[in-house]
């Protein structure tokens, strides 16, 4: 990779390691209060295939709602545009686990990657897929290069024990008539979903196919169209981040994705993506230090999309 | 201007033309409900300098909430970052008018394009310049290059007869202590700001700096940072078309602002701003063509942020 | 009974009888859906022991909600005032199964008659109880009289297998820590409470002790203090029909309950129980000439609390 | 009066008078802050014309919107059951001043007795009366037997200089249609009415018509029908107390009307009004030594309507 994106990344690294860190673990899936809260991580991948990294960005981590920006990939490829009949395109500008909205909106979740929406997008993988679990493994196996790749069931089950908001969430979207499947197994596919794991370098190897117009970097294997993956990193800029989006958008400027586990994907079309780790979360539910890294790499280097 | 943008335009024109207007004309501002509704007019303005339009693109219009770029400009020129404790940054989620989240965040705006931000952003500008009306007039002269330009009587006298709904919002915002004016003073300002006519060159024209990383096109003059820029760009993409933000990031992929006397602005960043006017709007208050004809111009050209 | 009271009745069920009922049968509970429309009861137990009734008056129907009505008052014997640090008593001014005020409150429900009290109170008695199904029961056989009463394992098992929305609010109760059981534990008994089945006779006598200080007509035995009944009956005012409260203190003027089953009770304290059953339903969820009725019969009698 | 009534008073009033106020004195209306904060005062008015006070029962103070339920009274007269279309009769379930659920139905107060409700019932006698104030006052003078009773300009300027949330919900109101004068003349009456003062003795006086079929004790004259006095009676029991309304029906078991002064006055129908006043408010906005007094009357005599 160039020099200068090199320096960029290490000025930003260094400079953010030395904060003081204000976020604080996640504690409400038991089994990710136990992960080091001193992680951090962060690799880049450029679309000419070279790539960098610094810290712990070749540890796995649990991207949780990262995966669904991966899940909305495989409905979207399935269902086309008719997929927004079943979930809208618009910010929630409330809590991720809001309920009022649904309310509003008689059960269509305001977006993919609000909680709702993401258990919605499960839903219709299980009617339209076999076997979802597989299949959607297969599909992120694929996109990762990584064959080995599986489902945590230590996360998953942590999740299931305590997921009661996500459980109130399906069955009141099943109230409504726009979950199809029974909630029980629509949410053990959704607590699997979101218990992926990955490292920084895995996760931006990963994401890159959406900053390469819908094509796999090592192959380019065509997975989605170009309008469709202007359409997903559409939705990540203006959703991504629950009620912190508008947030990120002004100050880092890329579409971009972020998990509780304390991980950050975000890329910079025809360009890179760059994923980043850190496990203590800001009162919005997103990496403190990662969203400061990214702040700090896109200001430094003028390279946003705005 | 290359003839490559010229053909863009002139098909999603024709094509745009040629559709059904589902659309409404605006009937809550008495005066708005006289236009005629078949005008229809876009102009684009490249960083070259070389520009095209076609249709009613030199005919004026009342740009309406266009007008809250140009004074949140001008507010945050004077405030900088610290603008940011009066008015927040993330999309709204509801409607444009809502009472409902001014109640939750207690009489902070979501963000400076719905009415109640844009009415805060008045009152700073009260607070902070001696004549806020007359100043800010010749920042908009300033910007657009017409020395002659000026408030729109007509329209202002006519939405203070009936402008009830942001009597009630600014009182309310008011009774939270995030109003320092007197009401009655501020809602004057605002309702004079969003008096201003455009037509679709001028307005291009006019917003040319916002793409052009703060700088204006005619003699390169510095208005605002490269930094500042990229957070109006990034505002207006996740804010600026009400509760429809999300769809037109989805569908267009470019920061823009609307406004209900039909009219809209977007911008590629380091490329070129679009203007587009036809005044029957959808039922989101944005104009139904305006959103179209835009949405044909990206797709075709792949000319997207995304 | 004394002859002024039947002839009150007789006449207020004479003219709604021939009055056309614009409600509709509950369709969401598919057993409810076979009841026959056209049923129509009612029956006054006066606190001098007499009674009377007309039309379907033996019949027996479901009871739904009225029963939480009887579960509050086991649950508030056990625990006293401290039963009001787990559900308000406050009217809910929104629909019956809005999440809306949950949000707001963290959990804790408004009152102990919309879904979400109700589902507080049954997870109160499963704490608290060694058998909380059987005791409950037991419970209403006391009040009853009808040794043999038990639960409708058809009305349950129908309710279970679509009660989505209640499924909902316990897990969404739950994930604010104001269920100790688990959700599935305290639905199973939430169902099976409200498919209790009883006559307009039987369901006035039963409600007969809220009208006589706390005590039994039959034997005087003490249910609960006179102050715990004092409260209950405000209780019942205040919020014992959804968000139609107001309107019946406002038409009719006398504590009462609804089922969605089309079943009423209402009491005039140190005098009468009154109870009606037709299945139709006004959009409020209460039965619509029920209500009707009712407002006759005070109007007439002038024998309301006000 | 009959020495078992001084009893009960005097008992309550010893008691309360000895308890620490945990209460705050209003400051959102700058002239109520220059009240003795000691000030506590009781009175009870019978049907048989006797009464008794103890404290400061002859010191006037502001009734605030205790004065909304004589409004109302004058309104209704006027209109009949009309004035239901253009304000609901159920509890808001929310803060007094909440604008939320004026946005859900569309300008219809949810009650008369919340501010939106009040400023509504203004607006109504504005249109139907030639001098609404002048007549309003002729009809408090006419149901308090004091001719000289007049607004206090000191109190409603003070209101109108700082009533911003006022002002927001009349023109809110007015952006729906449902406020058909222009909101500053609404207004202007609405803080007149407001500024009101009585005496505990006087106010138990004036609202004893209300426990009375509607009549006045003085001379027997007709001010309502019995069905309407019922109705109003009802309206206080379950809107009166802004979002305490049901803990108040619950604690007290009478219909009554709280104002921001520190004034309470409450109903036996039939029976008796009891007015009482005690300047610090708890963080619903009732009084807090107020409220306990009447708890301790009630209960004591079991003199409630439950």
């Amino acid at each position: 990779m160039e020099s200068i994106y090199k320096k960029i990344i290490e000025n930003a690294y260094t400079l953010t390691k030395s904060r003081k860190d204000k976020g604080e673990v996640a504690t409400y899936i038991p089994e990710l209060a136990y992960v080091d809260p001193a992680m951090f991580g962060v690799h880049m991948t450029k679309l000419d295939g070279t790539n960098f990294g610094l810290g712990n960005n070749l540890e796995k981590f649990s991207i949780q709602s990262i995966a669904k920006v991966l899940s909305l990939t495989l409905a979207y490829k399935i269902l086309g545009e008719k997929i927004w009949q079943r979930v809208d395109v618009e910010p929630s500008g409330t809590k991720f686990d809001s309920l009022l909205l649904l309310e509003t909106y008689k059960g269509i979740p305001r977006n993919p990657f609000v909680n709702s929406g993401a258990i919605v997008v499960c839903d219709i993988l299980i009617t339209h897929l076999k076997n979802a679990k597989q299949e959607f493994l297969d599909f992120i196996r694929e996109l990762s290069g990584l064959p080995d790749l599986t489902y945590s069931d230590k996360i998953a089950d942590s999740e299931k024990a305590t997921g009661y908001r996500n459980v109130a969430l399906c069955n009141y979207i099943k109230s409504y008539g726009n979950i199809k499947n029974e909630p029980d197994e629509v949410l053990d596919f959704y607590f699997d979903m979101c218990s992926i794991e990955l490292s920084c370098k895995e996760l931006s190897h990963t994401f890159s196919f959406l900053a390469n117009g819908g094509r796999t970097l090592k192959d380019n294997k065509k997975i989605i169209s170009k309008s469709m993956t202007k359409r997903i990193n559409a939705l990540m800029l203006t959703c991504g981040f629950y009620d912190e989006s508008g947030e990120f958008a002004f100050r880092v400027g890329l579409p971009g994705k972020s998990g509780v586990g304390g991980g950050i994907v975000a890329l910079y079309p025809k360009n890179y993506t760059i994923a980043v780790w850190s496990p203590k979360l800001n009162p919005n539910g997103n990496s403190y230090k990662g969203m400061k890294l990214l702040e700090e790499v896109t200001t430094d280097s003028e390279l946003s999309i705005f």
